[in-house]
């Protein structure tokens, strides 16, 4: 076998933005031996899943789980609506937003990148008055759909959905909300029903804590109405076969039978814990994060703390310091990963991941791998933020007391 | 967590015909703990398995792992190499033939079905002088694709795919070759470069012991060449930035992780054992069921000793017996899965999967379950098809001797 | 790593009288991280499991759990209640009763062995009336313990452990009981409280299905007593501060606690079974066990059908045939390890394992091995042992039916 | 299953100084299939991992392997080689040497226990001054055996082997070297041949990164001459079976096969890294750790700089600070576990454990949760402990760099 850590000893810090540190007891789980998917238990778990997941992301209508990965659920929530032509609205918050639009324009559709100019425009989340004006323009209807990013991995910005909403619904316009929250779920809160959202697309290796490899597509009944008109030639991505035979717990093809049983872990956990509770911890960590950063005298890529991201923080190198060879540099000394500048930010930021089963120590950790990496590449540091993040961290009471012994 | 046994004691006997029992070794190796996809070990993973499929489908061309099970690598197939309304000449051998052309349908694709008539084209594979025939008389070059299935899945009858090869040749005819062998791979012999086959897709949960969840393209360079042009839309199918970027042994998108390492795993097991060694098993395993369904007086699906699949077999129930409620009564009763009739043949027979990680006691545990289940379901039962299984197994040597103690 | 399987594929069919085949339920929760064995999570999983194995025993009075094998607790079991030169009296049923009796001299006791003459004394149990007798004679009470092995391993013979109480007290004699159930305890019904045993001692990899490793003495307050008197030298075995220390659910030294998981998996397991299920399913498929030698026209070890063990079968070699290369060619044509003849009767039988996570696929594939390893060896078949193992099992009804699907 | 972490998410700290966290890598190969202890496969594991514990003991004698934990292996060498009512000197080091000398008591032994005085006693190693004087009184040779703790647990403090050596043989005398070294193999360089040890005792679940359950005796000849003559009883701690069966890689009774698996992993790991790297990484991280605990103005409960431990640091508390309540502090605010205070220790240290697949970035978790404790209960802290550790571990190259991707 290959050996699949290239440090000596020791467990490896995986503190990129997803995939995230799959908890040992999601990884059990993962290897519990593959079943007939036509069977009895195999109707009890699909059934267990299809509910669970609904809970998560706040929705009481079909979420369509996917044996692939989230770029998939991307393609899906396009397919499905769209029709060859069709002019959908994108909002430009990051990397992931762009990458949106390139599928998009694969797909033939004539997608419109709104944004705020140049690198400050990668700062900001999506800015719900621009959709709105945008809208109220398109007095033909000629937009079928707006499309945004919930949590944008690549620059750590979480912007507000329901605003978006609100922006559409003001503009009175008929156009889906297809949003992207494949690194907010489960970290940050997500509420499908409440805002509105006709397609949400998620994936399984943030918030969820498991390995890569299924997706969601959350549906609303008017995307679904949308669906038995649209165009876009797709099987695979097809909602309507999955739907009805998801009634009984089962899919029409093979599905990704060992993580959905990491799956139906993850949400005894995340239910275990208490969604409240996760996405407190997550604000508490990622402030933690922030605090650190500032006292290292870096900025954080993030210029809006209404938008500051629960899942992640951007971290600005200082001019002529190339974030890359920090990065490597604490790879290789301290064993930890982190997260790479994408597209305009390519070498000029690195990414800090506090998602999934992050808890206070291993935020420490990862924190003291920065600093001391930050330090050895030669990055001036104005102060430790590892002392800073300490001192908010404890004096900031945890939000879940520990459980009495049995 | 869920119980995912519903029976109180002892192993599952998971005899259908895929998904196939995971071995331990794999299961654990699915349970590594997840790693940055970007990382120089994941890269490391990459190259190892890119290398090692290759020797699996016998091909120097790239072969494409998508995160995806392996209804999406039928997708694949078509999407990149066809266009909107293209004609594809489609040959109809059981119910996953079906499947396929209604999936060419839904993208758009015109399938022309060739077949025998009735349920008896389901017990004979693929009739190459009937693909010649009907590609002569496309002068025009109509056709841009032939499909066919290798291993077909719901029959138990493995089709010569060289004679396919040799048919278009003979007709002297442009067509793509597109073969499906989902089951068929690393059971039984596949030679994607010396076929002459364009796009071979399989999946990961049969021969490869792996659950589900990836699947594969191996691609020849006339099919790359036809992707260039073709115009079906796609994005997260689309071979070429993926070809790219596996160079390095990187993905453009978040890779199955978990399922490469099960992947890795496979790929040691299957060139331990020796792949030749791996299809001696499976036609010895073959033809002790075979034996055994004879004894018991009961018919074969497939009707052509030429084409017998290695991979599984299919029971012809008397007419009158309800094939589900024997499955039913073998599945309470003995704790095991035997696959179902599907399509036309739903209720007239079961599959018994005898592929994979299988050996001659797990095949007769299976089919003294199934001895024990005809009887109590009351089907005649002419002789003991154990007795006779063992005694071809008894007489026939093993493929490869036991190791010696190191 | 070591490969662990020198076969080329398929599952091992691990048939010897134990360790028996360890589910991967415990094999998953073996594999839990190890915890702090002095804090709050530990000291739940103590008092669970320390309960849980009291009923297993059938007793209200204290098990001791060892972190060490099952031939530790034999010792335990001497040590804490016998003094140097004490005589104890011991019963001859096979190789493991000796080997205790061994022990019992190098620990400096005196033991007494009586048994029935030759071979034949391993084809019967313990002879209660014997017991009596020379408890009667020892009117002076130099006996301090009789000790007695209830399924013997070697020879597949249960013996009547309520029998044996009842001679003690018929002599009216004040020695203690000390039993070894090693092998019998989880599969065959046991009662330390009920039958008046003193001292048991078990093992973890039989009936509790678990790895070799820890093992178990279970007491009286009879026993608790004699110990505060007993002047063997002891330390590690000691039972007091064992006892005292279990009562919060920790033990004096490092306990062994990743096969504490897997016990208290195992208890989970059974419980949800149901003993008197467990129990029911043993005798049921050791019966299709000796139906099957019978059919082979072979002799059962055991000779008096009152004592068949539910554990395993002995199967006797016809003269002139060496039992250990008929085991020699199974394990390399077959894939299966079977028990060996020990001591007196090595090389003329061997052993065949029904117990644990057993059930009727399993047995039958088992069964399979052996007979056409027979045949290969040259072995005489009357007729098939499968045959007839196959019309037991098909005509009488499972004991617990299949669960219906949530 | 019981919930083994009471805190509602991440992954727990196990800080303490054993239990040490066992890598995942080991825990995978715990849970590998149990096979047969008599057949082929488990001797080719036997012989690999005798082979391989020698070169951890750095010795060319036998090496015995018991299926018990570490208080067994410690009665081993007593049992051994003693004789009821010999007279053994111990040297009083802290708790452990403490718990030793009430076995050799219980053994019916005599102890002589030589130590310096009080609590101050504790802070020292060994003195081996005072046993070679102790040695040269003994003219009678009543003395027949020195037993010293190598790495003592309860304070951190590792004494010189090598020393105690040549102060038995300044004193020509012939007493028996028997020394514990549970907390130090592969952690701390030891040389059992070269130091002249004749027995060493040590357990699994320290430096070899285990869990708990199997044990060890590192033997010379002259310590197996010594047990040819005596007289303390014992069967299954007993080394001349062992060492017979061994030869073939066999054990008389059951061995612990399941973390013979892990043993086996751990070698693989060990050797890898390769020993003088483990060691050199285990003094670096010791030394970070006794830096921070200077910064912090506490106290090193080991008060002799040449005799630090590098697997352990014990951690004194102020006057009237309850050390526990700072540990349960620790545990419920930051998930981690540390180790108490012992015996004449309790209430007044915790011990911070930096032992077995230790590294920098959970070593500065640790120190963090610490430091963020301390406050929080209340201890005056004079500067940042985790500044002062990130400045040493920074400024000091790691031992092995990083391997190149492959």
């Amino acid at each position: 076998m290959l050996q699949l850590d290239f440090h000596p000893s020791g467990r490896h810090f995986l503190s990129i933005p997803g995939p995230s540190p799959v908890p040992d007891r999601i990884l059990r789980a993962v290897s519990y031996p593959t079943i007939d998917h036509r069977g009895p238990e195999f109707g009890a778990l699909g059934r267990k899943v299809l509910a669970g997941i609904q809970q998560i992301f706040k929705t009481e209508h079909p979420v369509i789980i996917y044996p692939a990965s989230g770029t998939g659920a991307w393609e899906a929530a396009l397919s499905n609506t769209m029709s060859p032509g069709d002019t959908v609205l994108m909002f430009e918050t990051g990397h992931f937003s762009t990458l949106w639009k390139k599928m998009a324009e694969s797909l033939g559709l004539k997608p419109e990148f709104l944004g705020l100019p140049g690198v400050e425009g990668w700062r900001r989340g999506v800015q719900a008055d621009m959709i709105e004006a945008r809208l109220r323009a398109d007095t033909g209807h000629v937009i079928k759909a707006v499309c945004v990013v919930h949590n944008e991995t690549s620059t750590g910005v979480t912007s507000n959905i329901a605003a978006v909403r609100r922006a559409i619904d003001a503009a009175g316009h008929p156009a889906l909300l297809l949003v992207d929250t494949i690194s907010g779920l489960a970290s940050a809160d997500y509420r499908h029903d409440e805002w509105g959202v006709d397609v949400t697309v998620s994936g399984s290796q943030k918030g969820l804590m498991l390995p890569p490899g299924i997706s969601f597509n959350a549906l609303s009944p008017k995307a679904i109405e949308a669906s038995r008109s649209a165009k876009l030639p797709r099987s695979f991505w097809g909602w309507t076969e999955i739907i009805e035979m998801n009634k009984t717990g089962y899919w029409p093809y093979t599905p990704n039978t060992n993580l959905l049983y990491g799956l139906s872990e993850a949400l005894d956990m995340l239910f275990e814990e208490g969604l409240d509770n996760v996405f407190a911890r997550h604000r508490r960590l990622a402030e933690a994060c922030r605090r650190a950063v500032r006292a290292w005298g870096l900025e954080i890529q993030c210029a809006d703390a209404a938008v500051y991201s629960p899942v992640l923080t951007g971290v600005m190198m200082p001019d002529g310091i190339d974030a890359d060879a920090v990065r490597k540099t604490i790879y290789e000394r301290f064993n930890m990963s982190l997260g790479a500048g994408l597209g305009k930010l390519k070498g000029r930021m690195f990414r800090i991941g506090h998602l999934g089963d992050c808890n206070d120590l291993t935020l420490m950790g990862t924190l003291a791998g920065c600093e001391m990496g930050l330090k050895l590449a030669g990055v001036p540091v104005a102060a430790s933020g590892v002392t800073a993040a300490m001192d908010y961290l404890a004096s900031h009471t945890v939000p879940v007391p520990v459980k009495a012994a049995a």
